[in-house]
């Protein structure tokens, strides 16, 4: 391997280390809580080694949602990619954002509920790189729900998106639920609204998936 | 009327419309971008002046906290007295929130949501606040449900919190989905969700009042 890869190689280890860092800041303290010297006096890099990585604020901002988004991925959408397209597919999905809320518990919980609430009124690159991660999100949500009717396991009179808003509406409360009024049966509460709204969307077939 | 309570009245209308633009601000920005030096700019004020009425930072976002939680009272919780306690006022309550958000619409939209996700992972005085707010507007929701199941309104095996977290959900939800995804259906979808889990929770006698 030549030196000229290990370089670059180890340039993209600093970059997913120092993003790592930032998505853990951004979820506790939203995004603007992050600035190149903090960031760098937390690492332990100088001001100017951090600014060869992200040329602006903005720059780092947009990085961090796109970290988040990829952890985000890895952690709950591929895992779920294991499950049967549909009802099964589904639950696994709204079941995985429940568990990386809960294993995220000192981490400043949801990162991107702290990030929307952040800049919901705030238009700029930001802001349209949060939307970019939400509708990806709420599109894999229906389109599970839209395989689940093409499936025959869900009733075909049920409205994909409707169906979708209620179901996206419990984790974030569960999430705000158990960070800033400490209920240690948020998750329970969760887990047991979720089962409830998909067993009365769902056919005798889908009943027997849940 | 004597010059002093002229005086005094004056001071408590100023501060009034200070914490009514705070509020504004808050909602739009967050607690943090309250600062008694860009609020004493906007409003014209010098900056000694508006330290008369608030002592610091600290005492400024707190005392906003409260005025947003009267305002919050003014235009839902009392309205909603006027229904009958139990599942009249339970539907009032929850059609008030929406109503706020809709109205609200340039104003930043739920200031309890921006707070709530500002403060969730930062302990002190001003977190502490904002769980009171959110506390008291769960125990009203738990206790008109406690009052729907006295009036056989709602069926008994119906648990109180249960609900309440579910039906507490929807608001803040159809919030993000309007203010920052831009979805002009957001408050349609919260209504029908709102309707559906009341009638799903809803005795003979119940559904009557629906």
């Amino acid at each position: 391997m030549s030196p000229a890869i290990t370089r670059a190689q180890q340039g993209e280890e600093t970059r997913r280390n120092i993003l790592r860092l930032a998505v853990d800041i951004a979820s506790q303290r939203g995004l603007d809580a992050l600035t190149i010297g903090d960031l760098a006096k937390e690492i332990g890099m100088s001001k100017s080694g951090l600014f060869a990585h992200f040329g602006s604020k903005e720059d780092l901002q947009i990085a961090t949602i796109e970290a988040a988004e990829v952890m985000f991925g890895e952690t709950i959408v591929l895992p779920a990619c294991e499950a049967a397209p549909g009802l099964a597919r589904l639950a696994s999905l709204l079941e995985g954002y429940i568990r990386y809320l809960e294993d995220a518990v000192f981490l400043g919980g949801c990162f991107f509920s702290a990030v929307a609430a952040e800049f919901d009124d705030r238009p700029g690159r930001v802001r349209d790189r949060v939307i970019v991660s939400m509708r990806k999100w709420d599109d894999k949500i229906v389109s599970e729900i839209r395989n689940g009717i093409a499936a025959g396991e869900i009733p075909e009179d049920v409205a994909p998106e409707q169906l979708a808003f209620e179901l996206e509406a419990i984790a974030p409360q569960a999430n705000f639920n158990r960070r800033l009024l400490g209920d240690e049966q948020a998750f329970v509460r969760a887990r047991s609204a979720i089962r409830s709204r998909l067993l009365s969307a769902s056919t005798s077939k889908g009943k027997a998936i849940l």
